[in-house]
């Protein structure tokens, strides 16, 4: 491919047999590659398990990876405010390792309770890119963007309810926020998160280089 | 009044004459109390001047105030993100004396800058209400909420453009604050905070008493 | 903590388990204080009655409450305009209590039969905080907030059809009030109100002192 | 007009000339009624007062009359909540009196002092039919509402700031109003609603005869 | 009552429990008056079956008549756009009915087949109040009152898909219709549709009188 | 150009200059083609009238035509509904002309007086395309639909107040017209309904051959 | 039919029966006609096929097709970005079938991959009208109509999720196209994007003859 | 600053003397680095080119800049679909480059007219990190996002009329895009997407080392 990106397979109004025919089709002429499925449900993650062992399926993400991990270059931070966005945080982190670099996450750390963000100042410092998941919490990247200079891309999620429903009011937020170069992807896309964070992070310098 | 307020003339879409003619008869009647108008534009604050000179107009807040102020009780802080944000924090603040309260202002106070807003921690926890007013940095209540518990209202201003043009992702990100507790008003409407904030602190009991 | 608050689980979008879990670890840390839980479906309410016997299980609010109420200082009334709205109301009434006060509820009082709300007069008075809700007669808390100068959170619900579906007719009508002073939550957030609420009353003068 | 209705010029998008030319058509064809124009605009208003001295021209509801008004049958009373809902009254009052009824107004009915609206009460009950005109006091329609089974229609106007800016709080209040049998047109349509509450009172029953 | 309006029980968000008992109670003080709920649903029709025989309970229009009509009084008539209008259009014909006025449908008229509608021209003309009921066809109030001056009420219905899913395309088509004196209601709201005619019709002078 | 349409300039945006820069210069490399000029202000029109004087200049439409117009093909007739949708009307048949059919208008044909409308009835059928344009009369694309069955293209003009204002009721009546086969462009996009029916037309069979 | 077009029933929010029905008296009336039903669950599907075996039933398309289909005159292609915008596609391409053209489908053209769009250039080239289905990949339309100038209808589906669910953000894509003379349809409309197609198709004059 | 960027200052909503005065003081305190100032309007602009001579002013982008750029490290691209997008594509141009980036703009670059584009194909791979501009071509960044594996951030524009008034339809669009990896800023926040690329580029290891 062209960009340099592994295939994704979009599950999401696939049925089971079209995804395993998806992954099945796509190891076989590249088996030394990843291949990434996203958006399964309970029935496509069920129906890959059954006719794909070697995949790795995972129920928190959603996502089911298959073939050898790319060699990690660069390092991502998936911050996450609070344990209902774990489902988005969790893509984020597994598209970053399929798409070439490594990626660990930090949970439930807070805008009402600074402390618990204060304490991971040197990690964010740290990472070559930064992605910041939050939904009731859309704060949460304008102050992690006033804390770091590192490339930051946030997740609204659609965590909530009232105005809150569906991530409106936490993209809006982002979209809005006071701190510089914060930039935005779609709600609940942890996905295309993983992919900017990784394209950023697998072409860094290395840190002490800097 | 059976609330116990002061009475106020609204004065967007009314002539300065309308305006002139209602804070002239109003303090006929009671010239012992402050009254408030508020939204005044330029030629209403001139035909005032000129016909009441007595009258404390301001060209900041858009205010004008007929009458000597109550007495105060209790003890407002008004808390303002940006340099842009000052006609409705000085709206709050003004509505806030008028209503039997004293008030002040801390200002130029950002989510992106921690440092200014935590050096002035004390100031928060002192007062009996809290008034929060921010446009481009809607984060601003949730971050100030979960530094304090006195009770707070959160102004959200139409500064901003693009998607936070007329103060929808200021609302919506106040709305939506993960830090408890946290009332809203409005866009723009420092007025209504200043009543709302003003009722709390004269009620309050007397801070060493606490 | 330094709010002075209590811990709260936020019980939307957690298993079970995780609700359990949370409330027996807070619970071990601190069994001299409340600790509440909201937003609890079923199930959830389920596992909190077989695995925690003592804690305080409530299936019109969806709240669970574990561990002794603090002596409560001031009073905050609670008044809702339908059947319906009773959910949101008794979770504000129940955030109250959990918060230091004493807390009370008018119920069906509408806009549409005043000689009811013109009934109760007195005890809105009697108030050191008022939250009103309503989803269908928006127009409560200006009703209201023309009666009394007591300080008045309003909680717009989703009750509603049509245009009014999912509370947004409800809360902008809340936000426009004619009534000064009145400050709103988020849809549905009756423990928003209930914080705010009592935070206001239990700071405030004993009434007598008035 | 097989409607009964007179013509009716809509000024807003037309230059003086087109309409100073459609009034003179009109008149021509049909000296012995009455011709209304709407939405006229300073320029428009002073062409027609020029070029038609026997017009009756109206600088508040920004309306012309041409030719005698109709015999009356039936009563329309409009009831406004503030100052600033004077043009669209005034428009619907007119709207209705060259429709074929006498029509009165109240002004300056709030919801915030229920005793100026609880004075006219008898007068509510005389109408043959309701106009209801409120911006920021989008809860006033309900509140009449449920004083008296007269039919009503509700006006919303542009009033207003911040959220409310537009109309769209009120219009949303009107339609989702608790007190039954409320009818809205549209936002600042004074016209539409004198139209509709002329042919209610025209056509009713005279009161003695009830 | 004061309104002259029957009791109506608003049987969503209700069980049926509550719902049975509220008639029960009203019928008892009140056997000669009927009494009318409103959004049962399946469950709740059933209850009511079962424990109120004499009540006459509708599948079509969701609701339950208890207690003998009252004589008529005028005409109202209800005119349909489609076959998927009809639960909106019989619960409108029956609220009016309840509601001391004689009422009737006219089903499937449309505005793509506009020969339908000329054939019922007569009967529009002779009623004293109309009610249009239309989802997918928002225009048909604008056509229907363009052929008859009788007052008109408009019921958007929440039929249609896309854009149109929900209601409001057809409750803004409505609301600026170009036909003069409209006025609507909200979104499925054929009750108070209903109620709005029923109080024109049963005070018009009878038609031979007029 | 390979979709066999005429170069168009964009006119909104660009200074004078620079309109006229680009239509000197598409004319000179193809003096045998006319060049359509849109969105053109005061400014920008009275700069072309001076520069290039063989230009067409139309006010109304707001548009510059340069060099011949194509030999036409086939036949468009737009339909507009009021005086006020005119320039957009006119805008649409002077890009039809531009881009190789014949077009005509029919102006003032409203929904409320469906006479006009059916006495154009066989214009309707003779035409190989039709713009509708409309703005308060959202419903007239649905009527003249539901007459005919040549292609039709709908046009949603910003004339209107309320919630008409800016076109979106007349753009969703249109999306969800019950006429089948309605298609539709952005509001008051006269010119891309002009491409639409223009490709319609030049293509169609001639009518005697149907 | 005056339109020239078939019978079709709406099959959304109708019963088994009452489709049956409708397709059982539509066909004896006329059983020399292809009558369609469009939006038919699987219920409505099922009883289809028991009652009226001869009728074409399609699962992916949601239609069934009882009686002969017209002779073809012209060639609409229906172009469509996913595999899950393909029951949209799917009902376009019968109801144009229906309506007298032929139709075929090209499937999983996406932006993101330009080769598999330009190796069909000439495919669109040969059509008389384009149906371009799309929802997560909006900007489809504007790259196909950079490419031909034959016409074009633009059909946005509900895929997506966020900010995309539902359409809105495929739709404003296509409204808003910078290609010249695309004309749109509802949401998930492929039914009207067929007729209209179909209506440009079967009049277009023979390729040769172009 | 800990985040390594430069001072800017907002010009929008404050004065030409506050403007002139935050330049003055930066400078002095940091002569040798680059201060940047946004959103001047001309007022702005000519009190800065009279009161700071040395600053670099620019009438497209709405800047200036005082002080030293600083020393290039990586390269950034902006891609701008049409003249109209001019002023936001030179915002993002001069913020990346008072970042610490090198950045050139390709202009004029159409969805509907793809040779332009893949003409500059190979100065998109070149690229550290680019930035799409686009307001009526919503679709670009999706079709550049197909075409290279290089970081992009879109930037939608408030150019175009109609639904694209505001730049909703164009910020949808981007969000949605089908290609991966796209991140998005606010609506014309040229300045946001400058400090977003930069941060990339800077740190990206130099190409001949990738
Ligand atoms: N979770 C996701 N959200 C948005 N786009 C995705 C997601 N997963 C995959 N995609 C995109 O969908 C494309 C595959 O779509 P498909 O061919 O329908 O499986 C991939 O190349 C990605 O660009
Ligand atoms: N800035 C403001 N925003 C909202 N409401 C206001 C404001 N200023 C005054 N009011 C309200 O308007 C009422 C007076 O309105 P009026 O009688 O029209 O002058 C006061 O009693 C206040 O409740
Ligand atoms: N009134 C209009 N509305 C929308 N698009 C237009 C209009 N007039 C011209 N265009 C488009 O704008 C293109 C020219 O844009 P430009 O190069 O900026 O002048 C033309 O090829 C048309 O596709
Ligand atoms: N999928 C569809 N989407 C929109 N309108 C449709 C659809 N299918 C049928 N129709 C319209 O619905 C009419 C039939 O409606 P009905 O009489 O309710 O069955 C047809 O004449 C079409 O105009
Ligand atoms: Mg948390
Ligand atoms: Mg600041
Ligand atoms: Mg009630
Ligand atoms: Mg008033
Ligand atoms: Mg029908
Ligand atoms: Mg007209
Ligand atoms: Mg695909
Ligand atoms: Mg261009």
């Amino acid at each position: 491919r062209r960009t340099g990106d592994p295939e994704v397979v979009f599950g999401q109004g696939k049925t089971p047999e079209q995804i395993v025919g998806a992954l099945t089709t796509l190891h076989a002429s590249h088996p030394e590659r990843a291949i990434l499925a996203t958006r399964l449900d309970g029935e496509a993650r069920d129906a890959i398990r059954l006719a794909l062992p070697d995949a790795d399926v995972d129920d928190v993400s959603r996502t089911a990876v298959l073939g050898p991990l790319p060699t990690p270059s660069g390092r991502v931070l998936v911050v996450a405010a609070g344990t209902s966005d774990a489902p988005v945080a969790a893509e984020a982190m597994i598209t970053a390792r399929v798409h070439g670099t490594s990626a660990e996450r930090v949970d439930d750390v807070g805008v009402a309770g600074l402390h618990r963000l204060l304490a991971v100042r040197d990690r964010l410092d740290d990472a070559d890119a930064l992605i910041v998941v939050a939904g009731m919490e859309g704060a949460l990247p304008s102050v992690v963007g006033g804390l770091t200079g590192v490339p930051l891309v946030a997740v609204p999620t659609s965590i909530g309810y009232g105005t809150g429903a569906g991530g409106l009011a936490a993209l809006l937020a982002m979209l809005n926020s006071c701190a510089p170069g914060i930039a935005v992807v779609n709600v609940d896309n942890g996905y295309g998160a993983g992919v900017h964070a990784a394209r950023i992070a697998r072409r860094a310098r290395p840190r002490d280089a800097v």
